[in-house]
């Protein structure tokens, strides 16, 4: 199947950068903003300023705030909105969904009070299979791939057809999507690196450096993959572009707001302090540390570091105590 | 077993600091240094300036240039020389070698000509079993564990009494060692590290981002593991501290030689040039390219990035086309 005809729903950095990409491989591509006066911007100036300064956007790419024009005729819609929101943006947008058309999610995170993955909450809502979902994943910086820097990524689906439809929809001499058939794999890995990544931040913060950041990737890693292996993802996953390239690109970046989150509450700065220096909102890790938590319960599998980041960021234990319990652990075999 | 007294062969910067390390632990070590220089000034001013400058040594640190002196009574000795130096010098190590004694290995990398790892160098020399040389590995930056920053270390043999006897002898508030049976992972793990840093150094002097070096690191551990899986490793060790715990620490950090000879490779300079600018030294991973890529060709393993690398640094090629024919590979799955 060629998907020619996409929809963007939603005009943040990453939305916006993965129309550009959809744009930039000859695909008719509308965007659907929030706010009238992005969705403007983008349409006659071909600009998001707001989001992704300084970055020319396609002249092929349209935009407006009307949902239902924004849908008409999709062949593929890309749900481009923050996770905990995805499940009432959907609902509101569910009966303009085109039948047939393919569901791309460009969400990382696992929904409060439900711990359902962004595949689920899709299926949830439209009454489809989680696995019918394409999931894109990887090494991913939005900045960095709106300026045309050569970037790998990841596209999960069980239907490996429609995998396939969405990858020759958005390769590009920059962008270079891989397919794979593990959806759950590729969202956890997505979810739970926003929680390592302000785990780095603090240790940051606190003054530690390129050794102490390598354990915690290590270490957040192998209790994601635990946590995947619990729920039925497959343990290659964690070790590719979904796993280590995208926590090793979130970790490792100034731009990551997860980082720079944690980097202030490891210097001592208050939650209320941090939210207030970032535009008053907290980081998706200080949210997804607590669904993530849930989750792994549910299933009776053990993650000290998202513990310890649920204790710093919802029980006020201090960061240097956290990381001294997580030290502390007993001398052991590194797979025990 | 307990192993209280320690003898440490080398006095370049890991090798202090992990004699820093054991000597902290509470052993008694005795370094051996090539240099009378370097052994008067540990011995009598506990500093090692040329390698750890402001770094204060542990008063119980003794050094000595003679290596009959330094092995007498040892009941482990650390290998700290460099990788493609070992077999010659302990070839003249050799008779002084206690009976009995743990030999310990800090070197990566795979032998020029043989392409042996340094476990398999120490078993021809020692007539020995590689798989009873405990090797250390993991995140390790030898300047922050010098001074006391948190790190965890991987000490991989395949007796397991041999590396729990060296864990009881390395373990301090700062550094945490864990075991581990693998030894061909861990020592694989190790010397590829290397090669990879230098392409991430080359890819940010040619100007790309985090993006480029998060998908670098994760495709280059892929094909480690490949080769690891070929010669008899665990797979899960490429996904721990002496797979991804040394390679995100080795190729994020500005003190790692291979990445920052990569990145003035990557910026236009000739080998010579960039050689000259450390000091007359190539990096380790210009030698291990080579060395890895024959023993991969012998067991019929594809290594694309280390393959990259050898024609860069060997063959002339310029980075910039290495890394287009890199990222030109065609569509297809992630792990196909």
């Amino acid at each position: 199947m060629r998907v020619q005809r996409v929809t963007v729903l939603g005009a943040g950095s990453w939305g916006t950068t993965f129309a550009k990409v959809l744009a930039d491989a000859g695909r008719d591509v509308t965007m659907w903003a929030r706010r009238a006066e992005v969705a403007d911007e983008i349409r006659e100036r071909h600009t998001n300023t707001a989001y992704l300064p300084g970055v020319p956007l396609p002249e092929r790419l349209t935009a407006t705030t009307d949902a239902r024009a924004a849908l008409d005729g999709a062949q593929a819609v890309v749900l481009a909105v923050p996770s905990q929101r995805l499940r009432e943006n959907l609902t509101a947008w569910r009966d303009l969904l085109p039948s047939g058309a393919i569901l791309v999610s460009l969400a990382k995170g696992v929904e409060l009070g439900t711990h359902k993955r962004m595949s689920e909450v899709v299926a949830d809502v439209t009454g489809g299979e989680p696995g019918d979902v394409v999931v894109v994943s990887g090494p991913n910086l939005a900045k960095e791939i709106a300026r045309c820097q050569p970037a790998a990524a990841v596209l999960a689906c069980a239907d490996h057809d429609r995998a396939v439809a969405i990858q020759q929809a958005s390769y590009t001499t920059y962008f270079r999507p891989y397919t794979n058939t593990d959806v759950v794999g590729c969202e956890l890995g997505g979810a739970c690196k926003n929680v390592i990544a302000l785990s780095c931040g603090m240790a940051a913060g606190l003054g530690f450096g390129t050794n102490t950041m390598a354990t915690l990737i290590t270490r957040g890693l192998a209790e994601t993959a635990r946590l995947g292996a619990a729920l039925g993802a497959d343990p290659l996953t964690f070790a590719g572009l979904a796993g280590v390239g995208d926590l090793v690109a979130t970790c490792s970046s100034p731009l990551s707001r997860n980082r720079t989150f944690g980097e202030r509450i490891g210097r001592g700065e208050s939650m209320t302090e941090a939210r207030a220096a970032q535009g008053g909102q907290v980081a998706e890790g200080v949210t997804s540390c607590r669904s993530i938590r849930e989750l792994a319960h549910g299933v009776g599998v053990d993650m000290p570091l998202t513990d310890a980041m649920y204790r710093v960021c919802h029980e006020g234990v201090d960061p240097a105590t956290a990381g001294a319990e997580l030290l502390g652990r007993k001398q052991k075999h590194e797979w025990s």
